[in-house]
């Protein structure tokens, strides 16, 4: 679309959805054309549909004028899969005012909510009916995000991903028709023939613009129990996690590593985190161990004293797994985890990974990975932690303002592609555990995405959205 | 392909195999051609492959001569998913011989098998472990079959089916190349791009032929508490689960619902089950109701003492929800609801409903149907049970051989598009909620999916099996 062609399309669309839905001056664009954390680029417009019916109008509009579409919730993705690109082409398609609708239906255990209800806001609501949604992440973002970005998070090892407690969805598709697709049966048991609905899930919104959905909501734990391990060394961690899942299984609801660098960056850079180690000495590896259940604390049922009984046999266990256990206060120890990558970024420049192998591969591939850029490059210090009960891995890697030499790009390209490829090519890991696939981490996706899958992925995202109108970027092959 | 030419097929294909691999004697060919509950139909030829590279080298011989194909598990299913057609023109893929590799990831929690090892096979290797995979039903499939047909059963409400259990997939597509999609990650934790396996899930083998697996094992519980509970009234059942998961939470594994219908017919034709009802008065519903857990029993940790005290609560409280709660034992309350299926045949000729709605429509469902039929075929007798904590009802209508008419196919179609109106136009429920699609139910599919959601599914179906090659239906529109 030509330049004068844009206020007259603008005008238009002003007239069919009202005023306030389209906006058009650079002050009023800006929150939406850049995202919270990461990613920014020109938008044409911004769009801001209030019901489905408008969302279908906005795409044939866009149709009629030859014009681009990105489809963007909170705006809080970490591989800029909601920005639109630099050259100002693309239409924001912001679901923000969708955000009305959180229809609890507490017999079926489930929640329907418009694309634009914001995680914090859901876990209100269902709070008032002892229920919640059990994604938890260092972030507000709204429902529909969450779905295309299929986030995972700190308990998926006890609740799942986003896809585990979708019961459905709502989507309008981009193409010619502009296709309303209703896929909201809120079932549990359902196989009446192909499930569509996982097309859109955790593809970053260039499938199809997530609507609605149906949401499974699980009963509020009434009582926790957390402990910060010491593993006698890193490759105790594992076997402590098989005695734990063997012990508690299903009541376990986290398993977090931290590496020593990884918690010393907290307690140099953030002294309100109180450091609880013996003499303040920081171990190689900290685990954060969590237990949650429903059933309430009584005085034979406490899950806090089940978990201290369960650390002592481990501490006098022949096997020796444990060095040291300590009962701290739950918020003490979660406080200490989620101080980490602040605390990262002031120690120096971090070349994040999101990470993940399996379980059992963890520990090699941390000590390969390790030794390798240890070699190559010996400034750089490797600070990962993660969900080690779930096999991901925030592997950090920290060029240090301190180190004496400076961040080049070229340095950092060849760490990026040293650690993916063991990732991948080694381990068998993925190189995009949590965060999804944008403009971030395309090249990542082409470089180590077999050709056969891409072409696959690339011809189904076709018959959704054919003359990709929508999304930035699409999922087949590059030529 | 003309009759004459497929003994030279069927020698190229032996050379190429094996003499083995390759069955077409009629005796030989029986077992596979008649399904173990339902189905049959009439084969070309039956092909064993013994490993992918066999499996790819069938898919390109079936392309040179025009055969079709239709993939074929342990030959358990419901829908005739994987019996070939009447005419005799398709070739059988059976898996069967793809059984010898269970390779067990401990540390992992999975395990990697072919798709021929059947279930109880798995299950016996896994239990060495302290392992099991959770999906319980009442046949002994192949994996790869569970897969197709996205099995759930009476324990989905713990641990979800076996889309939630699936961590890999290896595939075989009939596409020109014969295309060999390697998706064995093993991956709890992986947002690389679109999740291709989904396709494969619950599309009873249309979409790709399934060669192996990675699924996720659970801990072993290492104790169990059941109990059979007499609700006050049928409306009572959603407050007892709600009550219920609100208290237990992740430890309920089971909460299966059996109407008076059901049960009068399992202690009337099998009178070696026991009636454990007071004065042997079968009251209008029961509900098994099963706990589980890992934690070991212990004096302070019961869990039959723990469900037996919230019983007690629950006699007594004040919204008495409940009028009996038997403690009997595991396997005589289990015997019962295992029972059913085999009664109801006795009692008459059966026309069954695999359908599910949301829970909450469980209850005004049941009492619309069953008043309707009883106002239109008064000599018929509602016999449902189910899984009612997933919303799945085994919604049976008998027609017993003692009612003075004799069953008719006009009245029985017309009964199956009454049930069938109801569960999908009034209730927003599924017409197959665990079997899946398959020719005996691909009629009630094209009337009761919206044509938009076919359209899309053929065209995603013509992604992976471009020509149709693959299978005896597909689930685009029929015209």
């Amino acid at each position: 679309m030509t330049p004068w062609d844009l206020p007259v399309a603008l005008r238009e669309l002003q007239e069919q959805l009202g005023e306030s839905s389209v906006l058009s001056r650079p002050e009023e664009m800006a929150g939406y054309e850049r995202g919270t954390r990461y990613g920014s680029g020109r938008a044409a417009c911004v769009v801001r549909p209030a019901d489905v019916a408008q969302v279908q109008a906005v795409v044939h509009w866009a149709r009629r004028h030859s014009l681009r579409l990105i489809a963007q919730g909170a705006n809080t993705g970490l591989v800029a899969a909601a920005s639109p690109e630099a050259v100002g082409d693309q239409v924001i398609v912001s679901l923000e005012r969708m955000r009305h609708t959180t229809e609890l239906d507490a017999d079926n255990r489930t929640v329907r909510v418009s694309a634009g209800v914001l995680l914090q806001t859901l876990n209100a609501r269902l709070a008032e009916a002892g229920l919640w949604f059990p994604i938890d992440l260092g972030a507000n973002p709204s429902i529909g995000g969450m779905i295309a970005a299929n986030t995972g998070g700190t308990r998926l090892l006890r609740y799942g991903d986003v896809r585990h407690n979708l019961l459905g969805l709502e989507v309008v598709l981009a193409d010619e028709s502009a296709t309303h697709l209703e896929l909201m049966s809120g079932l549990r048991k359902d196989n009446s023939g192909l499930d569509i609905k996982q097309l859109f899930v955790g593809t970053s919104g260039v499938f199809g613009i997530i609507v609605a959905a149906v949401l499974e909501a699980h009963p509020l734990p009434r009582q926790q129990a957390t402990a910060l391990l010491v593993p006698r060394d890193a490759s105790s961690a594992l076997d402590l996690l098989r005695r734990t899942e063997s012990r508690f299984g299903e009541l376990l609801s986290s398993f977090e590593v931290m590496s020593r660098a990884a918690m010393g960056c907290v307690f140099r850079f953030q002294p309100r985190v109180r450091n609880p180690f013996e003499g303040g000495a920081v171990p190689e590896q900290a685990i954060l161990l969590e237990l949650a259940c429903t059933l309430p604390r009584t005085s034979s049922f406490d899950l806090q004293q089940m978990l201290e009984e369960f650390l002592a046999e481990l501490l006098e266990d022949e096997a020796a797994l444990l060095s040291d256990a300590l009962l701290g206060k739950d918020e003490q120890t979660w406080a200490l985890r989620h101080a980490i990558s602040e605390s990262l970024r002031e120690a120096g420049k971090v070349i994040a990974f999101d990470i993940s192998v399996r379980r059992s591969a963890l520990q090699p591939f941390r000590e390969a990975a390790i030794a390798g850029l240890a070699r190559l490059w010996p400034y750089l210090k490797v600070c990962d932690f993660g969900h080690f009960g779930d096999g991901g891995l925030h592997f950090n890697v920290v060029w240090p303002h301190d180190c004496g030499v400076e961040p080049q790009a070229q340095t950092i390209d060849a760490v990026r592609d040293f650690v993916y490829r063991m990732v991948v090519e080694e381990f068998g890991g993925s190189f995009s555990a949590e965060h999804g696939i944008g403009p971030y981490n395309l090249g990542i996706y082409r470089q180590f995405t077999p050709l056969a899958r891409q072409r696959l992925a690339g011809e189904l995202q076709r018959v959704v959205n054919p003359e990709r109108l929508l999304g930035t970027f699409h999922f087949g092959p590059a030529f």
